[in-house]
């Protein structure tokens, strides 16, 4: 498949000597007095136009040395740092040259996301402040309690204030007295919240947190005469194992995992990976974590590009400051810089590679960002059975997936997210939701309407989760992908077409420029992509893939708030807009501190591209698109309203959004998966405490089942027989 | 746990002993002269005010030989065959007494259950039928061809006919030089449907099928002038991997699952299950397969009885006699008596126990009904992970399950039923369809809007999967359960209680009396069983536990179609009805060939009983309900449009439900979980073809991510310290 050639291949993610590269060549553009401050360099993903006659010519296997190929590019951002001021900048350099093909400079009010070394300034600017330390004398702690802060992004601002850039920081405590730096100081939250100039590093502001209960209202508590003493009645909230106050289950054998002979997949220096009739490319971005590219079954593309666009997560706190807890977790943050470092036998289990990624420190140099995605083979159960009832024979195969996983904590929160290929055509893309909950104060014996009491002194406030992955299709063509939206519709009895009312329709719509569609589970509506000329040979219908989301509930924030304002894309369960390069982002690309959604899929639905030979008739006229192809987006969540269960840590909340193939092949294509009897597996006998006996083949089942297995001579039925003698 | 007791346990399945008293008993009721058929001869639930107080003392430890039990009675369902006529007579024994309690026979046109021995009937009379011979002299088949015949149920009388009790059955051919009794005769369809009746077991009609496609009207084609040539392009659809003809894939290495320590669980002889802190007994039924009795966790109730009841498929091509194709599974069939005799190593991996039943033959002796039901454990990923950015300590645990599974092959098709335990309380009611879809002719070249055309000269009919589940609940108590509920709504903004829109109000109403609840994901719609007394001690909320459901879509057959009259339960996705012993029918217990849902849920719904002091005022006050504990019914389904990828075996469609801890417990149930690193996992480098290297310490990844782990003095943060020297 890939061609020995010395050039990388046009997604290949950038080397160590390409990150230095390119950093050297903004670091000449500015003079030594320019203070520079490196967010991310990665591969700037060629344009589409250049990259898919690349692609074709791969898979046809007709790549040469000299094949044109889109010249390679680096993506940096980075901030000029004055005293006043801090530009933010985004270049494209190429890599060749050494030079800087574009660079634009950041709108005033647009700001990138946070870098994990920022996080450590806010610490520091609090302890520096006076500001802070008189918020702080209000209360008083037990013995041993030591401050520490998580910083977070300041949420969208009121309308009323006009805020430079700013940070703001959830306060805890932690009983030092443990001597454990992983005692878990979630359970000492402090109620108040500094709010730190990110230019200057002073803390401007200290808010004053409610602490009350249901009826009490929406103001902080007036100040107390004398300190008021805190986590009187706080439990520890730990969760390592050397902390916890229960003792460990010592009753849970070991599952072991193996591949004796190995593991069916193969990963190439370069990012490319192939696993049974699959592959595609992984290319790491700081921003995505693992964006899957040019997903391809038995050469075939399915997907052009796959990735985890964004993730807001609003609280339903109405108390200020609390409105302002709503982070996009993608855009403030970003879910590759926040990537755990896997581990063997934890994270995974079985036969796993690991694949590293490079992030670059703030003055631009690579380091290593070991572990961050995990690649293995699981079984999940059957896939599929057919017994015959005559013969008793059952062929039985196994729903073998290959997962690519990575996951990411967010200060208290984890996100695993997995992509899954099986061997039935399909992709599943999960998300697993874990970590601590956000927690904050509530006084004694109180109740509260806008969150759960989860342990003396906490309460867990309601929020959401709005998930978005973008998927960008190429249904066995990179050019042709059309969008079908498909409902089963109920229809009444009708002498001439539905005499006994059992007849639905269904019926097909297909979208010819951008626009929403909400889940309708009620019309089973699902979203079709399909390739707009190429027919199944069997079905007649256009070779296509279904898209199956979960139907959950989108913002639950009033349409009119500053949440809604910055989060449109997660009022709508699914989107459809007009591809166009470099758009990757459903919220705008500057998420952090937004008013309202930039350049995001709302925009792109407005701006009316179409996906037809000619723009479409109808109220969008007037729109500035242009002809495109349709990029699909999936918004899924979960309205958390926190269980007394979620805490300390949470068991994890499970969703999953389907790419399935419908009519793309001629027949199940797992039918050549082996019936193969695993040989491994042991008899558990009754009332053992599971101790297993050696394997045996089993007696031959008495069937009660067993069937005549009659079959009727075709003649002896009364047929005549054709192509026999008899005809 | 179990008391050293010679009496079986209340719900201990019967022995062979018992089965065959609970015979001795009925054919002594009878003369000589009489001629019985046994349908089923089963375990008779107690009634739950008698069982009730028997668990109570259980699981107080209290149970001594002399504890007052429920008395030990066999359900005995059989019927009288005379030549005119069968009478069909539900009877309970009393076991000690060795007398019959309770006998009745069913009204005149309500049907039991096929019974697997009665399928082979109906192909002797199709053989000995010259109706039979006469419609198929119309056709020509290739040489060697053979017919087979799948008897089917007769599906819902149109309202114009009264037939007595009737089968259907869906004719096909076969290859039968292929000499293998298991070559795929769904590939060759034949477009007649013969009608037997069921007591002369004679052929009374045979129906012609239309072949057409979507623009040939709903009538059969016009009889030919000579022999119609069947199959003259239709293609072999074997599975069987000896037949196939493409090579069986050889690259898919095998994955190992072992316990080399044993596995986690106990079973004892009675059906007693233990797993971690779970506790149930399985009985298995004839109608039903496993059911699950009495689940507790930690020795508190959380089910009282967990089944599957029902499920319908409907098809929804309207040509007459299609509309006739409606399934009930458990009614019309029985997934206890279709329940496929599981293999090690095929449809479980790992150390697998498999329980045994007894059925009884026609003639009422218990015949075995081998390895049922197989219970292993397995893992399921993350279970919860969080990770300390600032010492980027990550404590993960594994999401082991325990999984109770069996599978039911009706004729074409399989159903894989699982019930699933996890260690963080949460148990999940899972399916998953596969097999063969039901397929028909249609004429070379053509397509139809009732189907896809999946082979040549096959059309896989458009048709649903309506699942029904029972759910007793016993939250934390036998009998104070009642069901809530809740919604997470929108509130616009409001400068009193909502300044900034981002507050959403849980809204709650608690079920009083039987309804019905569509799912509305659209307002975070969940059920909540809760305990009616009962606060949990953290969050001063009821105890309880999640009822999470898929949002599918409903029965799509008009409201005033037979189809949708026999199935009412299928309009809605919950229904809570009072409980009343036996009850476990939610489409009536006589299904087959039924008018309307008689006994259903919807009946229980409309009798009005009430789950408060006293009945609620409204519009049910005429009700004759009386006062009751609430059962949940669950229905969730599949909208099949059949995918060319669906053929000639389909991939596994898979649906879940679950039950969740919400304020059950007093902290995250799973925070007990071992973090162990498990010793089994191998890494596998880059570049091999799936070559793994020994299991090695990973190094020290190099963190991205390392924070500055910097704690503040409290009181160099400003707070004053308390408990302490310095206050």
């Amino acid at each position: 498949m890939t061609v020995s050639n010395t050039l990388p291949h046009p997604l290949a993610p950038l080397s160590e000597a390409e990150i230095l590269r390119a950093r050297d060549t903004i670091l000449k553009q500015h003079g030594a007095s320019d203070s520079l401050y490196f967010r991310c360099i990665y591969l700037n993903e060629p344009a589409k136009a250049e990259l898919v006659p690349f692609l074709e010519l791969e898979h046809a296997g007709k790549l040469t040395e000299s094949t044109p190929r889109p010249p390679r590019q680096a993506r940096v951002e980075y901030d000029v740092l004055t005293p006043s001021k801090h530009h933010h900048i985004r270049t494209v350099v190429d890599l060749k040259a050494s030079q800087v093909v574009s660079s634009d400079t950041a709108a005033q009010k647009a700001y990138p996301s946070y870098s994990p070394e920022e996080f450590n300034d806010f610490q520091d600017a609090c302890v520096a402040s006076e500001l802070f330390q008189k918020a702080m004398s209000e209360f008083a702690l037990p013995e041993n309690f030591k401050v520490i802060i998580d910083p977070w992004p300041y949420g969208g601002p009121d309308d009323a204030e006009d805020p430079d850039r700013y940070m703001q920081g959830l306060v805890f405590a932690v009983d030092s007295s443990k001597k454990n730096p992983d005692s878990n100081h979630y359970g000492y939250p402090i109620p108040i919240i500094p709010v730190m100039d990110w230019v200057s590093k002073k803390i401007v502001r200290v808010d004053r947190l409610a602490t009350g209960g249901a009826e009490d209202g929406l103001e902080p508590e007036a100040k107390a005469a004398s300190p008021k003493k805190l986590f009187q009645n706080n439990a520890p909230a730990e969760y390592v194992p050397e902390l916890l106050d229960i003792p460990l289950r010592n009753d849970l054998k070991p599952i072991n995992i193996t591949q004796p002979e190995g593991a069916s997949f193969t990963v190439h220096p370069d990012g490319l990976i192939e696993w049974q009739k699959w592959r595609f490319r992984i290319v790491f971005t700081p921003r995505e974590a693992a964006v899957l590219h040019d997903v391809t079954y038995e050469n075939r593309p399915i997907v052009y590009r796959l990735s985890y666009s964004e993730l807001t997560v609003p609280y339903g706190d109405p108390r200020p400051p609390f409105h302002r807890k709503q982070a996009f977790d993608f855009g403030d943050g970003g879910i590759g810089r926040a990537a755990n470092n896997l581990e063997l036998g934890c994270d995974c289990l079985g036969a796993i590679h690991y694949m590293d990624s490079i992030l670059p420190s703030p003055d631009g140099t690579p380091t290593a960002a070991k572990s961050v995605v995990c690649l293995h083979e699981q079984d999940n159960g059957i896939l599929w059975k057919h017994t015959n009832f005559r013969t008793n024979r059952a062929v039985v195969t196994r729903n073998r997936e290959f997962v690519v996983q990575f996951i990411a904590t967010l200060a208290n929160y984890e996100y695993i997210f997995a992509y899954k290929f099986d061997l039935a055509g399909g992709i599943t893309v999960e998300t697993r939701a874990t970590g601590i909950v956000s927690v904050v104060s509530i006084d004694e014996g109180k109740t509260s309407k806008y969150g759960n009491v989860v342990a003396p002194g906490i309460l867990a406030q309601n929020h959401q989760h709005i998930f978005a992955v973008r998927i960008d299709p190429a249904i066995d063509s990179y050019t042709d992908t059309q969008v079908v939206v498909e409902e089963s519709i109920s229809k009444k009895i009708d002498p001439k077409t539905n005499p006994y009312g059992n007849y639905y329709e269904v019926q097909r719509q297909q979208v010819d420029k951008p626009r929403w569609i909400d889940a309708e589970p009620r019309l089973n509506r699902v979203l079709k992509l399909e390739n707009s000329t190429k027919k199944n040979s069997i079905s007649g219908k256009n070779v296509g893939y279904k898209f199956i989301l979960p139907s959950t509930q989108m913002l639950v924030a009033d349409d009119d708030s500053v949440h809604a304002r910055r989060a449109r894309y997660a009022q709508h369960n699914m989107w459809v807009t007009g591809y166009r390069d470099g758009e990757f982002w459903v919220a705008g690309e500057f998420t952090n501190q937004s008013r309202k959604e930039t350049d995001g899929v709302d925009d792109m639905v407005r701006r009316g591209d179409w996906f037809t030979d000619e723009a479409p008739n109808g109220q969008d006229q007037e729109s500035k698109g242009k002809k495109s192809t349709p990029v699909l987006w999936g918004i899924f969540g979960l309205t958390h309203n926190p269980r007394v269960e979620d805490w300390p840590v949470m068991p994890v909340e499970i969703h999953q959004m389907h790419l399935r193939p419908a009519d793309f092949f001629t027949f199940n294509p797992a039918l050549d998966v082996p019936s193969t009897k695993n040989a491994a597996s042991v008899l558990v006998p009754c009332c053992s405490n599971g101790e297993a006996s050696k394997a045996t083949e089993q007696d031959k089942p008495l069937s009660h089942l067993q069937g005549s297995g009659k079959e009727i001579d075709a003649q002896a039925a009364g047929a005549s027989v054709t192509n026999g003698k008899t005809e």
